[in-house]
């Protein structure tokens, strides 16, 4: 049922990190992938919900998670009474989209996905033993359709990477960076890509250049205080990074650090390329709330802590880059601009 | 000798940290304080150059080092011929100035200095045997000299933070910020202060939040892909760092991170002031190697490796700020324009 086609390998290994099985979801534990390859086990929704917002998983892999977590929540629920049935199903979709404030929207996409799918299978008269595996099945489906437009958001960034040049990007950008140098590959463009290490978790050197350099492209990282000199020494020709929320006027709302790397872009006249899709249920950006992370979490590296126990930490997960900044959206469709994003929607 | 007025204990705790006596330099390792306070021992003027280079001392410390260093390799040459004792000692000057490529200028500063009174003590007959005590003599009267520029830095950085304001540095400015720290303290201004952890030694987190907060200021460590959020975020004053080189066209090289918050202070309108003075030996920023350092550094924290052995490191020390962004040089005579630090040397 999983799309399994060429060069997939490397989706497998590093995205599907959640996974639905007799009564239990096991998460692939991204905050310390690849120094060790562990899985988090959660044998209830709520479990799989803590484990997002512990950041187990993150960048895409929490919507995959919560998926999987709307089919753990039908196997819990398999024995209650018809009128608490779909009560249960209903808090555990609040639950799992709710687990980090700053993609609740996004979130809300994935568990109403899952009750569209419950309901319809209740219509068919499935039975609620069959209920989790439908819903497994519905999730699979999603991440299918995820890594299509994946496909086409690759084909679309490919265009503006000029050949054998240099990429920098933030953090994982999931699968889609994955997706991306498979395209370049593909065209024969022998990438060189630049990957800050993303501090606290160091999602950059542990996750985003262990992918690159697996597929064997050139792949150098730098600490998160480098970007703005390294894009002009090693002649970086192209900034991306994914996003956690594309708002309807145009702000990208994405993984700490994004917004002064892309103003150094702006700077030396690189071009920054976001790639997802707006959220119209983010009018603007005063309806996005940035998460505020344990600030303890800045104070260490590693679990090793590294200043005097006075001091404080602030660690906000996200920041904010203005559309004036942000020289395309790209997104299945073709690549849109931040000052335009009704554009995406027109013709649907 | 050393001068210790009230409230210099900080100093000597944190920046006394390169002693001559009996043959022997000793250097605090700032490279694991305040985890662990341990000294590298050096019976060698070269292992004095070798502790500077591999970031034993840094920000100030080196330049102390090097004078140390300079009364060591008396120690030394004291059984020398009289035709291989001078020789020796522009050796030691030369090995000490070179340690780092980009502040050899600023360090021949301070070799010459000890050479001129090498000359003046054999001039006036004084014995080899007592050589060493002149020189450490010359490096502390140096120190000295140092401390009361920082004073009247101090006084003029004061008079532009806010009463009660917030600023944010980056690495370790050195006891310059201590000497600030002091100065808003006696004004009754209880500055906050935020502190970049500056990867991959973490001298933020480390060293300035840690004589910070000692001080009893409130002192907030953030990760360095933060700055640019939360300079805004936290209603920033000022941004204030030290720097390695400031070039007569008003360029300063500083600790790599400074261009980029340089840059997002500029973009939210808030100053950057510079601490230092303008360098003759370099007419501009031509003149000036930004040192690479090993690149594994930046691929492991605290000796922890975090990415896969296929990926690369690049690690520039520094990085390049051009006046632009450089709202004025804090020197002990007063603020000065970048685009006219020639008026720094008028009237001497």
């Amino acid at each position: 049922m999983y799309r399994a086609d060429e060069g997939i390998g490397f989706l497998l290994r590093y995205e599907n990190i959640a996974w639905y099985e007799n009564g239990a979801v096991r998460i692939l534990d991204r905050r310390i992938y690849p120094v060790k390859i562990e899985y988090v086990t959660c044998t209830k929704h709520q479990e799989v919900a803590k484990a997002i917002k512990d950041m187990v998983t993150q960048s895409g892999g929490p919507y995959t998670a919560a998926a999987m977590g709307m089919a753990l929540a039908a196997y819990e629920a398999r024995d209650l009474d018809d009128g608490k049935y779909l009560a249960y199903m209903n808090e555990a979709a609040y639950t799992l989209s709710h687990a980090r404030p700053t993609t609740v929207k996004k979130m809300e996409g994935v568990t109403k996905r899952s009750l569209k799918r419950l309901a319809a299978e209740l219509e068919k008269g499935t039975s609620r033993n069959d209920m989790p595996e439908k819903l497994f099945e519905e999730g699979i489906a999603r991440l299918n359709e995820t890594y299509e437009n994946y496909d086409r958001v690759a084909h679309y960034l490919a265009d503006k990477i000029p050949h054998n040049g240099t990429i920098m990007t933030q953090c994982f950008a999931e699968t889609i960076i994955g997706t991306l140098m498979r395209e370049c590959r593909k065209r024969g463009n022998e990438v060189k890509v630049i990957c800050p290490e993303t501090r606290p978790y160091y999602q950059g050197a542990r996750l985003t250049a262990s992918v690159i350099s697996d597929m064997g492209f050139d792949t150098t990282v730098i600490t998160d205080n480098m970007p703005a000199y390294v894009m002009k020494q090693k002649n970086v020709d192209l900034f991306t990074s994914a996003a956690d929320v594309i708002t309807m006027d145009g702000y990208v709302v994405n993984k700490i650090g994004t917004f002064q790397i892309a103003l150094a872009a702006h700077y030396w006249g690189i071009p920054y390329f976001t790639t997802g899709s707006p959220n119209p249920g983010h009018p603007d950006i005063s309806s996005v709330e940035i998460e505020l992370r344990d600030p303890e979490l800045v104070l260490e590296s590693m679990g090793f802590k590294h200043t005097s126990d006075k001091v404080k930490g602030y660690y906000p997960a996200f920041d904010i880059t203005p559309p004036k900044f942000v020289d395309g959206i790209v997104t299945s469709k073709g690549i849109y601009s931040p000052y335009n994003l009704k554009a995406y929607f027109e013709g649907e």
